[in-house]
Protein backbone atom coordinates (compact mmCIF):
# COMPACT_ATOMS: atom_id res chain seq x y z
CA UNK A 1 0.00 0.00 0.00
CA UNK A 2 0.78 3.11 -1.07
CA UNK A 3 1.15 6.60 1.93
CA UNK A 4 0.40 9.68 0.49
CA UNK A 5 1.55 12.96 2.08
CA UNK A 6 -0.18 15.89 0.66
CA UNK A 7 -3.02 18.69 0.31
CA UNK A 8 -5.85 18.54 -0.83
CA UNK A 9 -5.23 22.01 -2.64
CA UNK A 10 -1.29 21.55 -3.36
CA UNK A 11 -0.83 21.53 -7.00
CA UNK A 12 1.76 19.28 -6.85
CA UNK A 13 -0.12 16.55 -4.85
CA UNK A 14 -2.71 16.95 -6.97
CA UNK A 15 -0.83 15.73 -9.98
CA UNK A 16 0.06 12.83 -8.06
CA UNK A 17 -3.13 11.78 -7.04
CA UNK A 18 -4.75 12.41 -10.38
CA UNK A 19 -1.74 10.14 -11.61
CA UNK A 20 -2.14 7.06 -8.64
CA UNK A 21 -6.18 7.39 -9.58
CA UNK A 22 -5.61 6.70 -13.55
CA UNK A 23 -3.74 3.86 -12.41
CA UNK A 24 -5.60 2.35 -10.02
CA UNK A 25 -3.38 2.56 -7.32
CA UNK A 26 -4.83 3.05 -3.89
CA UNK A 27 -3.04 5.61 -0.84
CA UNK A 28 -3.26 5.87 2.60
CA UNK A 29 -3.68 9.63 2.80
CA UNK A 30 -1.86 11.68 5.48
CA UNK A 31 -2.28 15.11 4.83
CA UNK A 32 0.21 17.86 5.60
CA UNK A 33 -1.18 21.52 6.14
CA UNK A 34 1.24 24.15 4.62
CA UNK A 35 -0.47 27.01 6.11
CA UNK A 36 0.11 24.89 9.63
CA UNK A 37 4.09 24.85 8.77
CA UNK A 38 3.59 21.30 9.11
CA UNK A 39 5.97 20.27 6.17
CA UNK A 40 8.69 21.76 8.34
CA UNK A 41 8.36 20.18 11.21
CA UNK A 42 11.18 17.81 12.78
CA UNK A 43 8.94 15.00 12.62
CA UNK A 44 8.42 15.27 8.63
CA UNK A 45 11.66 16.32 7.92
CA UNK A 46 13.11 13.06 9.21
CA UNK A 47 10.77 11.59 5.99
CA UNK A 48 11.26 14.06 3.55
CA UNK A 49 14.47 16.22 4.78
CA UNK A 50 13.61 18.60 1.32
CA UNK A 51 10.48 19.64 3.46
CA UNK A 52 8.33 19.61 0.48
CA UNK A 53 5.45 17.82 -0.44
CA UNK A 54 3.82 15.32 -1.84
CA UNK A 55 5.75 12.82 -0.70
CA UNK A 56 4.85 9.44 -1.69
CA UNK A 57 5.95 6.05 0.47
CA UNK A 58 6.15 3.52 -1.36
CA UNK A 59 5.33 -0.27 -0.72
CA UNK A 60 8.86 -1.53 0.34
CA UNK A 61 9.58 1.48 2.64
CA UNK A 62 11.43 3.86 0.16
CA UNK A 63 10.08 7.16 -0.34
CA UNK A 64 9.63 9.65 -3.26
CA UNK A 65 9.27 13.51 -3.82
CA UNK A 66 8.67 15.87 -6.53
CA UNK A 67 5.22 15.40 -8.19
CA UNK A 68 7.02 15.15 -11.86
CA UNK A 69 9.26 12.42 -10.85
CA UNK A 70 6.85 10.76 -8.57
CA UNK A 71 4.34 10.43 -11.55
CA UNK A 72 6.93 9.80 -14.36
CA UNK A 73 8.38 6.69 -11.45
CA UNK A 74 4.58 5.38 -11.51
CA UNK A 75 4.49 5.08 -15.10
CA UNK A 76 7.29 3.38 -15.40
CA UNK A 77 6.73 0.92 -12.40
CA UNK A 78 2.94 0.48 -13.55
CA UNK A 79 2.79 0.94 -17.07
CA UNK A 80 -1.31 0.03 -17.52
CA UNK A 81 -2.52 2.49 -18.54
CA UNK A 82 0.48 4.26 -20.09
CA UNK A 83 0.70 7.82 -19.22
CA UNK A 84 3.57 8.59 -21.74
CA UNK A 85 4.30 8.65 -25.21
CA UNK A 86 5.23 5.78 -26.91
CA UNK A 87 8.49 7.40 -28.29
CA UNK A 88 11.01 9.09 -27.00
CA UNK A 89 10.64 12.60 -28.78
CA UNK A 90 6.94 12.60 -27.33
CA UNK A 91 8.49 11.79 -23.98
CA UNK A 92 10.88 14.44 -24.26
CA UNK A 93 8.01 17.04 -25.42
CA UNK A 94 6.42 15.67 -22.29
CA UNK A 95 9.22 16.43 -20.08
CA UNK A 96 9.71 19.64 -21.68
CA UNK A 97 5.73 20.70 -20.61
CA UNK A 98 6.39 19.61 -17.45
CA UNK A 99 8.82 21.76 -16.90
CA UNK A 100 6.92 24.43 -18.40
CA UNK A 101 4.21 24.18 -16.49
CA UNK A 102 6.27 24.13 -12.99
CA UNK A 103 8.35 27.05 -13.72
CA UNK A 104 4.96 29.46 -13.76
CA UNK A 105 3.78 28.12 -10.14
CA UNK A 106 4.66 31.63 -9.27
CA UNK A 107 1.84 33.09 -11.24
CA UNK A 108 -0.43 30.79 -9.52
CA UNK A 109 0.51 31.09 -6.12
CA UNK A 110 -0.22 34.76 -6.02
CA UNK A 111 -4.05 33.05 -6.10
CA UNK A 112 -3.41 30.01 -4.54
CA UNK A 113 -1.91 31.32 -1.31
CA UNK A 114 -4.53 34.18 -0.06
CA UNK A 115 -6.92 31.79 0.76
CA UNK A 116 -4.47 29.60 3.01
CA UNK A 117 -1.20 30.48 3.92
CA UNK A 118 -1.51 33.96 3.32
CA UNK A 119 -3.77 34.54 6.19
CA UNK A 120 -1.98 32.44 8.30
CA UNK A 121 1.34 34.33 7.43
CA UNK A 122 -0.03 37.80 7.81
CA UNK A 123 -1.10 36.59 12.06
CA UNK A 124 3.02 36.29 12.52
CA UNK A 125 4.94 38.50 14.55
CA UNK A 126 8.18 39.58 13.05
CA UNK A 127 10.33 37.01 14.98
CA UNK A 128 8.10 34.59 14.15
CA UNK A 129 7.89 34.86 10.28
CA UNK A 130 12.02 35.77 10.36
CA UNK A 131 11.96 31.90 11.94
CA UNK A 132 9.85 30.51 9.50
CA UNK A 133 12.40 32.17 6.72
CA UNK A 134 14.91 30.38 7.79
CA UNK A 135 13.35 26.87 7.27
CA UNK A 136 12.03 27.48 3.56
CA UNK A 137 14.99 26.40 1.55
CA UNK A 138 13.95 27.79 -1.98
CA UNK A 139 14.48 31.60 -2.13
CA UNK A 140 11.27 32.20 -4.11
CA UNK A 141 9.26 30.28 -1.60
CA UNK A 142 10.32 33.08 0.78
CA UNK A 143 10.04 35.29 -1.13
CA UNK A 144 6.58 34.36 -1.36
CA UNK A 145 6.12 34.40 2.17
CA UNK A 146 7.11 37.56 2.80
CA UNK A 147 4.38 38.57 -0.09
CA UNK A 148 1.93 37.18 1.84
CA UNK A 149 2.58 38.17 5.26
CA UNK A 150 3.97 41.65 5.09
CA UNK A 151 3.08 42.97 0.83
CA UNK A 152 0.59 41.49 -0.12
CA UNK A 153 0.36 41.69 -4.17
CA UNK A 154 -0.67 44.55 -5.69
CA UNK A 155 -3.52 44.90 -9.11
CA UNK A 156 -0.98 45.54 -11.46
CA UNK A 157 1.22 42.22 -10.32
CA UNK A 158 -2.25 40.15 -10.03
CA UNK A 159 -2.68 41.08 -13.75
CA UNK A 160 0.33 40.23 -14.97
CA UNK A 161 -0.17 36.69 -13.72
CA UNK A 162 -3.39 36.65 -15.00
CA UNK A 163 -1.69 37.79 -18.31
CA UNK A 164 1.58 34.68 -18.05
CA UNK A 165 -1.60 32.15 -17.15
CA UNK A 166 -3.64 33.13 -20.39
CA UNK A 167 -0.76 32.68 -22.13
CA UNK A 168 -0.55 29.13 -21.08
CA UNK A 169 -3.98 28.61 -22.55
CA UNK A 170 -2.71 30.36 -25.94
CA UNK A 171 0.08 27.66 -25.83
CA UNK A 172 -2.18 24.59 -24.61
CA UNK A 173 -4.39 26.04 -27.84
CA UNK A 174 -1.70 25.94 -30.27
CA UNK A 175 -0.28 22.21 -29.30
CA UNK A 176 -4.24 20.93 -29.00
CA UNK A 177 -4.87 22.41 -32.72
CA UNK A 178 -2.62 19.76 -33.62
CA UNK A 179 -3.47 16.95 -31.41
CA UNK A 180 -6.12 15.20 -29.37
CA UNK A 181 -3.80 15.84 -25.99
CA UNK A 182 -0.87 18.38 -25.34
CA UNK A 183 1.71 15.95 -26.88
CA UNK A 184 0.02 13.72 -29.62
CA UNK A 185 -3.10 11.56 -29.09
CA UNK A 186 -2.78 10.60 -25.91
CA UNK A 187 -3.30 11.74 -23.04
CA UNK A 188 -0.04 11.91 -20.69
CA UNK A 189 1.75 13.61 -17.56
CA UNK A 190 1.70 16.59 -19.88
CA UNK A 191 -1.76 16.69 -19.59
CA UNK A 192 -2.29 15.76 -15.98
CA UNK A 193 1.09 18.20 -14.92
CA UNK A 194 -1.04 21.41 -16.11
CA UNK A 195 -4.51 20.38 -14.82
CA UNK A 196 -4.35 21.72 -11.24
CA UNK A 197 -3.50 25.17 -12.81
CA UNK A 198 -6.25 25.19 -15.58
CA UNK A 199 -8.60 23.95 -12.45
CA UNK A 200 -7.85 27.05 -10.76
CA UNK A 201 -7.98 29.28 -13.79
CA UNK A 202 -11.37 28.74 -14.49
CA UNK A 203 -12.94 28.50 -11.23
CA UNK A 204 -11.48 31.96 -9.83
CA UNK A 205 -8.62 33.92 -11.63
CA UNK A 206 -9.46 33.93 -15.86
CA UNK A 207 -12.85 31.73 -15.97
CA UNK A 208 -13.79 34.19 -19.56
CA UNK A 209 -10.57 32.50 -20.76
CA UNK A 210 -11.52 29.00 -20.57
CA UNK A 211 -14.90 29.80 -23.55
CA UNK A 212 -15.85 28.41 -25.96
CA UNK A 213 -14.75 31.83 -27.95
CA UNK A 214 -11.19 32.66 -26.17
CA UNK A 215 -9.94 29.15 -26.30
CA UNK A 216 -12.06 26.23 -28.04
CA UNK A 217 -9.72 23.91 -27.99
CA UNK A 218 -8.93 24.21 -24.12
CA UNK A 219 -12.28 24.38 -23.58
CA UNK A 220 -12.50 20.95 -25.22
CA UNK A 221 -9.86 19.68 -23.47
CA UNK A 222 -11.06 20.91 -20.17
CA UNK A 223 -14.17 19.03 -20.61
CA UNK A 224 -12.93 15.97 -21.36
CA UNK A 225 -10.78 15.82 -18.33
CA UNK A 226 -13.12 16.81 -15.86
CA UNK A 227 -15.19 13.89 -17.53
CA UNK A 228 -12.41 11.54 -16.49
CA UNK A 229 -13.59 9.31 -13.59
CA UNK A 230 -9.86 10.12 -12.06
CA UNK A 231 -10.66 13.52 -11.70
CA UNK A 232 -13.14 13.05 -9.39
CA UNK A 233 -11.76 10.12 -7.27
CA UNK A 234 -8.66 12.62 -7.14
CA UNK A 235 -10.84 15.20 -5.59
CA UNK A 236 -9.46 18.02 -7.39
CA UNK A 237 -12.30 20.03 -5.62
CA UNK A 238 -13.03 23.93 -5.42
CA UNK A 239 -10.34 26.19 -3.37
CA UNK A 240 -13.57 28.10 -1.98
CA UNK A 241 -15.56 24.37 -1.26
CA UNK A 242 -14.97 23.46 2.18
CA UNK A 243 -12.19 20.87 1.51
CA UNK B 1 24.14 14.66 -37.85
CA UNK B 2 23.57 16.58 -35.00
CA UNK B 3 23.42 20.41 -35.31
CA UNK B 4 24.10 21.81 -31.70
CA UNK B 5 23.65 25.77 -31.19
CA UNK B 6 25.55 26.13 -27.76
CA UNK B 7 28.10 28.37 -26.06
CA UNK B 8 31.09 26.65 -24.58
CA UNK B 9 30.70 28.59 -21.15
CA UNK B 10 27.40 27.71 -20.85
CA UNK B 11 26.46 24.74 -17.69
CA UNK B 12 23.45 23.85 -20.74
CA UNK B 13 25.67 23.22 -22.99
CA UNK B 14 28.49 21.68 -21.11
CA UNK B 15 25.86 18.99 -20.30
CA UNK B 16 24.79 17.96 -23.46
CA UNK B 17 28.29 18.14 -24.95
CA UNK B 18 29.62 15.69 -22.31
CA UNK B 19 25.93 13.09 -23.05
CA UNK B 20 26.73 13.30 -27.28
CA UNK B 21 30.69 12.43 -26.36
CA UNK B 22 29.69 9.67 -24.02
CA UNK B 23 27.71 8.15 -26.61
CA UNK B 24 30.00 8.55 -29.11
CA UNK B 25 28.15 11.19 -31.16
CA UNK B 26 29.60 13.66 -33.56
CA UNK B 27 27.51 16.81 -34.29
CA UNK B 28 27.90 20.45 -36.21
CA UNK B 29 28.40 23.32 -33.71
CA UNK B 30 27.03 26.56 -34.36
CA UNK B 31 27.90 29.14 -31.36
CA UNK B 32 25.38 31.33 -29.95
CA UNK B 33 26.86 34.42 -28.06
CA UNK B 34 24.80 35.12 -25.14
CA UNK B 35 26.89 38.80 -23.87
CA UNK B 36 25.13 39.79 -27.73
CA UNK B 37 22.04 38.11 -26.98
CA UNK B 38 22.07 36.64 -30.16
CA UNK B 39 19.78 34.05 -28.71
CA UNK B 40 17.27 36.48 -29.15
CA UNK B 41 17.74 37.53 -32.10
CA UNK B 42 14.50 36.53 -35.03
CA UNK B 43 16.60 33.95 -36.54
CA UNK B 44 17.41 32.06 -33.82
CA UNK B 45 13.96 32.82 -32.46
CA UNK B 46 12.68 30.98 -35.50
CA UNK B 47 14.52 27.67 -34.57
CA UNK B 48 13.52 27.96 -30.76
CA UNK B 49 11.21 30.23 -29.83
CA UNK B 50 11.64 29.81 -26.12
CA UNK B 51 15.12 31.98 -26.40
CA UNK B 52 17.52 29.26 -24.90
CA UNK B 53 20.72 27.59 -25.63
CA UNK B 54 21.03 24.62 -26.45
CA UNK B 55 19.67 23.67 -29.34
CA UNK B 56 19.98 20.41 -30.41
CA UNK B 57 18.28 19.93 -34.11
CA UNK B 58 17.66 15.94 -34.51
CA UNK B 59 19.40 14.07 -38.24
CA UNK B 60 15.33 14.51 -38.96
CA UNK B 61 15.26 18.31 -38.52
CA UNK B 62 13.60 18.29 -35.15
CA UNK B 63 14.77 20.20 -32.82
CA UNK B 64 15.08 19.55 -28.91
CA UNK B 65 15.63 22.22 -25.98
CA UNK B 66 16.40 21.67 -22.46
CA UNK B 67 19.73 20.22 -21.29
CA UNK B 68 18.14 17.44 -18.97
CA UNK B 69 15.50 16.97 -21.59
CA UNK B 70 17.76 16.45 -24.35
CA UNK B 71 20.27 14.36 -22.46
CA UNK B 72 17.69 11.92 -21.14
CA UNK B 73 16.18 11.79 -24.73
CA UNK B 74 19.72 10.78 -26.29
CA UNK B 75 19.96 8.33 -23.43
CA UNK B 76 17.03 6.67 -24.65
CA UNK B 77 17.69 6.75 -28.34
CA UNK B 78 21.21 6.17 -28.24
CA UNK B 79 21.38 3.58 -25.08
CA UNK B 80 24.72 2.44 -25.13
CA UNK B 81 26.69 3.55 -23.21
CA UNK B 82 23.39 4.02 -20.66
CA UNK B 83 23.73 7.11 -19.23
CA UNK B 84 20.67 6.36 -16.94
CA UNK B 85 20.20 3.75 -13.97
CA UNK B 86 18.97 0.32 -14.23
CA UNK B 87 15.82 0.59 -12.42
CA UNK B 88 13.30 2.93 -12.11
CA UNK B 89 13.95 4.39 -8.36
CA UNK B 90 17.32 4.92 -9.19
CA UNK B 91 15.91 7.31 -12.46
CA UNK B 92 14.08 8.86 -9.96
CA UNK B 93 16.69 9.92 -7.99
CA UNK B 94 18.47 11.00 -11.20
CA UNK B 95 15.56 12.95 -12.07
CA UNK B 96 15.80 14.31 -8.71
CA UNK B 97 19.30 15.09 -8.55
CA UNK B 98 19.12 17.25 -12.25
CA UNK B 99 16.33 19.26 -10.88
CA UNK B 100 18.37 20.22 -7.12
CA UNK B 101 20.77 21.43 -9.72
CA UNK B 102 18.82 23.01 -12.23
CA UNK B 103 17.38 25.12 -9.14
CA UNK B 104 20.54 26.15 -7.85
CA UNK B 105 22.05 28.01 -11.27
CA UNK B 106 21.10 31.51 -9.74
CA UNK B 107 23.87 30.63 -7.30
CA UNK B 108 26.26 30.03 -10.27
CA UNK B 109 25.29 32.73 -12.52
CA UNK B 110 26.43 35.37 -9.85
CA UNK B 111 29.70 33.87 -10.88
CA UNK B 112 29.44 33.15 -14.08
CA UNK B 113 28.48 36.28 -15.74
CA UNK B 114 30.36 38.62 -14.86
CA UNK B 115 33.40 37.09 -17.28
CA UNK B 116 30.60 37.84 -20.21
CA UNK B 117 27.07 39.08 -20.02
CA UNK B 118 27.97 41.66 -16.90
CA UNK B 119 30.50 43.09 -19.42
CA UNK B 120 27.77 43.91 -22.04
CA UNK B 121 24.82 44.60 -19.93
CA UNK B 122 26.93 47.39 -17.37
CA UNK B 123 27.50 49.05 -20.69
CA UNK B 124 23.54 49.35 -22.19
CA UNK B 125 22.11 52.52 -22.06
CA UNK B 126 18.45 51.74 -19.87
CA UNK B 127 16.80 51.89 -23.00
CA UNK B 128 18.42 49.33 -24.24
CA UNK B 129 18.42 47.51 -21.14
CA UNK B 130 14.74 48.26 -21.56
CA UNK B 131 14.49 46.71 -24.87
CA UNK B 132 16.84 43.95 -23.49
CA UNK B 133 14.68 42.65 -20.25
CA UNK B 134 11.25 42.66 -22.90
CA UNK B 135 12.96 39.44 -24.33
CA UNK B 136 13.92 37.55 -21.74
CA UNK B 137 10.98 35.35 -20.90
CA UNK B 138 11.68 34.48 -17.39
CA UNK B 139 11.64 36.95 -14.33
CA UNK B 140 14.89 34.85 -12.59
CA UNK B 141 16.89 35.99 -15.66
CA UNK B 142 15.57 39.07 -15.98
CA UNK B 143 16.19 39.58 -12.37
CA UNK B 144 20.02 38.31 -13.25
CA UNK B 145 20.46 40.77 -16.13
CA UNK B 146 19.50 44.24 -14.71
CA UNK B 147 21.83 42.74 -11.44
CA UNK B 148 24.59 42.13 -14.10
CA UNK B 149 23.71 45.70 -15.75
CA UNK B 150 23.39 47.56 -13.19
CA UNK B 151 23.63 46.68 -9.35
CA UNK B 152 26.47 44.10 -8.84
CA UNK B 153 26.06 41.53 -6.24
CA UNK B 154 27.33 42.11 -2.77
CA UNK B 155 30.23 40.63 -1.29
CA UNK B 156 27.83 39.08 1.28
CA UNK B 157 25.47 37.89 -1.87
CA UNK B 158 28.51 36.00 -3.28
CA UNK B 159 29.58 34.28 0.37
CA UNK B 160 25.78 33.20 0.09
CA UNK B 161 26.07 32.12 -2.97
CA UNK B 162 29.59 30.44 -1.81
CA UNK B 163 27.64 28.74 0.84
CA UNK B 164 24.86 27.66 -1.39
CA UNK B 165 27.25 25.71 -3.21
CA UNK B 166 29.41 24.32 -0.44
CA UNK B 167 26.32 22.92 0.40
CA UNK B 168 26.05 20.95 -2.97
CA UNK B 169 29.16 19.26 -2.24
CA UNK B 170 28.21 18.72 1.13
CA UNK B 171 25.27 16.76 -0.35
CA UNK B 172 27.14 15.22 -2.82
CA UNK B 173 29.65 13.73 -0.08
CA UNK B 174 27.03 12.09 1.19
CA UNK B 175 25.56 10.22 -1.81
CA UNK B 176 29.34 9.23 -2.71
CA UNK B 177 29.77 7.87 0.52
CA UNK B 178 27.25 4.92 -0.49
CA UNK B 179 28.49 4.22 -3.87
CA UNK B 180 30.96 5.78 -6.46
CA UNK B 181 28.53 7.94 -8.53
CA UNK B 182 25.35 9.95 -7.70
CA UNK B 183 22.91 7.27 -8.05
CA UNK B 184 24.59 3.76 -7.46
CA UNK B 185 27.34 2.27 -9.60
CA UNK B 186 26.79 3.58 -12.74
CA UNK B 187 27.78 7.19 -13.99
CA UNK B 188 24.82 8.55 -14.86
CA UNK B 189 23.16 12.06 -16.38
CA UNK B 190 23.38 13.05 -12.37
CA UNK B 191 26.95 13.28 -12.52
CA UNK B 192 26.85 14.84 -16.12
CA UNK B 193 24.29 17.81 -14.58
CA UNK B 194 26.62 18.67 -11.74
CA UNK B 195 29.80 18.77 -13.53
CA UNK B 196 29.43 22.44 -15.10
CA UNK B 197 28.77 23.27 -11.34
CA UNK B 198 31.85 21.38 -9.84
CA UNK B 199 34.16 23.20 -12.69
CA UNK B 200 33.79 26.29 -11.67
CA UNK B 201 33.57 26.04 -8.12
CA UNK B 202 36.84 23.98 -8.52
CA UNK B 203 38.27 26.53 -10.84
CA UNK B 204 37.90 29.94 -9.21
CA UNK B 205 34.73 30.09 -6.76
CA UNK B 206 35.56 27.57 -4.02
CA UNK B 207 38.72 25.51 -5.15
CA UNK B 208 39.59 24.81 -1.22
CA UNK B 209 36.49 22.84 -0.44
CA UNK B 210 37.24 20.25 -3.58
CA UNK B 211 40.44 18.56 -1.25
CA UNK B 212 40.94 15.59 -0.03
CA UNK B 213 40.26 17.72 3.46
CA UNK B 214 37.44 18.99 2.64
CA UNK B 215 35.00 17.05 0.62
CA UNK B 216 37.25 13.68 -0.26
CA UNK B 217 34.76 11.58 -1.93
CA UNK B 218 33.60 14.44 -4.04
CA UNK B 219 37.92 15.30 -4.84
CA UNK B 220 37.54 11.91 -5.78
CA UNK B 221 34.95 11.92 -7.89
CA UNK B 222 36.13 15.18 -9.88
CA UNK B 223 39.65 12.98 -10.37
CA UNK B 224 37.44 10.41 -12.31
CA UNK B 225 35.13 12.81 -13.79
CA UNK B 226 38.39 14.69 -15.48
CA UNK B 227 40.06 11.21 -16.33
CA UNK B 228 36.88 10.29 -18.47
CA UNK B 229 38.07 10.75 -22.32
CA UNK B 230 34.45 12.49 -22.62
CA UNK B 231 35.32 15.54 -20.30
CA UNK B 232 38.31 16.79 -22.73
CA UNK B 233 36.28 16.03 -26.15
CA UNK B 234 33.50 18.09 -24.26
CA UNK B 235 35.78 21.08 -24.22
CA UNK B 236 34.58 21.32 -20.00
CA UNK B 237 37.55 24.19 -20.22
CA UNK B 238 38.31 27.45 -17.59
CA UNK B 239 36.44 30.31 -18.06
CA UNK B 240 39.86 32.10 -17.76
CA UNK B 241 41.45 30.41 -20.90
CA UNK B 242 41.02 32.00 -24.38
CA UNK B 243 38.15 29.76 -25.20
Amino acid sequence: MFVLHHGWRSSASRRVRLCLAEKGLKFESILVDLAKMEHHRPEYLKLNPNGVIPLLILPDGRSLYESGTICEYLDETYPEPPLRPGDAYGRAEMRNWIRYTDERIGNLIIFNWRHSIAKVAANMTDAQLAEAMKKIPSKERQQAWLRAARQPYTPEEEDEARAKLTMMLDRMEGALGEHAWLVGDRYSLADIGIVPFVKRMSEEIIPDELSDEKHPKVAEWWRRIQARPAFKEARIESFTSTL
